[in-house]
């Protein structure tokens, strides 16, 4: 089954030797960590926080999953080329605005086409 | 074949009796009208001007696409609830981050699970 | 605005001078003339009838979408290898299983990366 | 982090007491034990061996997704309404072909509006 890396399940020595690594195929989510019910809320998700990720034709990030709990709320996919092309490296981003009606916890599940899945650990926003 | 509906190729009269309609079924780009080759670029995409469309599972905004000419860039795939769920009406929106290297045309392609395909008319980025 | 290409629209001396550039981005679709409400029904939409497209990294069909009239009932994302592999060619393909309760007009919508979006004329399906 | 259920991973009293449940969210595979490479293969994905799923607005199967090991090789995005409709059951199923070039380990992860993600254990097909 395929495997989902996540960028804190590994070990300092690991993150360490593999800083690049990890740190280019994992999903930032930057959201208000309090929200209104039944207000539009911005949630942007970029890959990398320090490093950017190729966007090759034979390598790039594909897709961007948005989930709150178990819940699938949008999906984007990426086509090579969105990112400055082949040769070019850069850090794949999307905005998904949603309308919450109670507290989230939002997980992002992102696809490389060469390093398969990743996410991050959930993302607690509170609504009132 | 599935028609294709636009917000600017009705008469003024239709436009008139079909505002809302019209309004809430249309993409609306909002975009820097410059850009710097190989810098990033936020396109944003949002339906309806002034109207909101309904959230409900059985009718609402499944899918944003952005092209540059004859080239798909980005979709994303909605599910509904985003919008603050059945019984609620909001306006579907993403924001799409680019890294363009020659000038844009952009084009959003949208998707309602009731009301079909609809497109804006192509908005042009000049890129330097 | 994207153009959508179709087979049928071209003149005689034109498809017979790009008959292989207009075969091998065709969708096809192969579904019974007749099927009965409420019963399973297969739609297999294949690209190219006598050609086949290439699966190269930097252009390979991304795309298959199923409508019936103006409403969509499912989309296919495929990615480059799927068909082989970059350097190879084949015809990118899905079936679809649909459960319909009244008469169909299915229509393919599918996206090259290098060449935009293509579709078939309406085939019917006579449902009771 | 969403959770992926897996049809194998649960006791025999667990799976008899919910075996309705967990067989209409489980996708099974049925694809040839051997493949040539270089020819294509498909690959029949089905949810629900021996029983249906709801396909309601507000509960239904919404994507199928394939993968070879690691990568993913396509997506299916389904909409409510293709198995039957709202009130109906049926069992969400599509077919990929693919051009293999060496031996596959073929894993579907499938996605329930409701009862969110769930895989199969992984089937080997030996190419030669």
């Amino acid at each position: 089954m395929p495997t989902i890396n996540v960028y804190t399940e590994l070990s300092p020595e690991e993150k360490e030797a593999k800083k690049d690594y990890i740190d280019r195929h994992s999903p930032f989510i930057a959201v208000a960590k309090t929200a209104k019910a039944g207000e539009k809320l911005a949630v942007n998700i970029r890959l990398g926080k320090d490093y950017s990720h190729p966007d090759d034709t034979d390598h790039y990030i594909n897709e961007i999953k948005l989930f709150d709990k178990e819940t699938l709320l949008a999906t984007a996919t990426l086509l090579s080329g969105i990112n400055g092309g082949h040769g070019n490296k850069g850090q794949a981003e999307v905005t998904f605005f949603i309308v919450p009606q109670k507290n989230l916890r939002l997980t992002a599940l992102v696809y490389c086409t060469k390093h398969g899945l990743w996410q991050n650990d959930p993302i607690e926003v509170a609504v009132s």
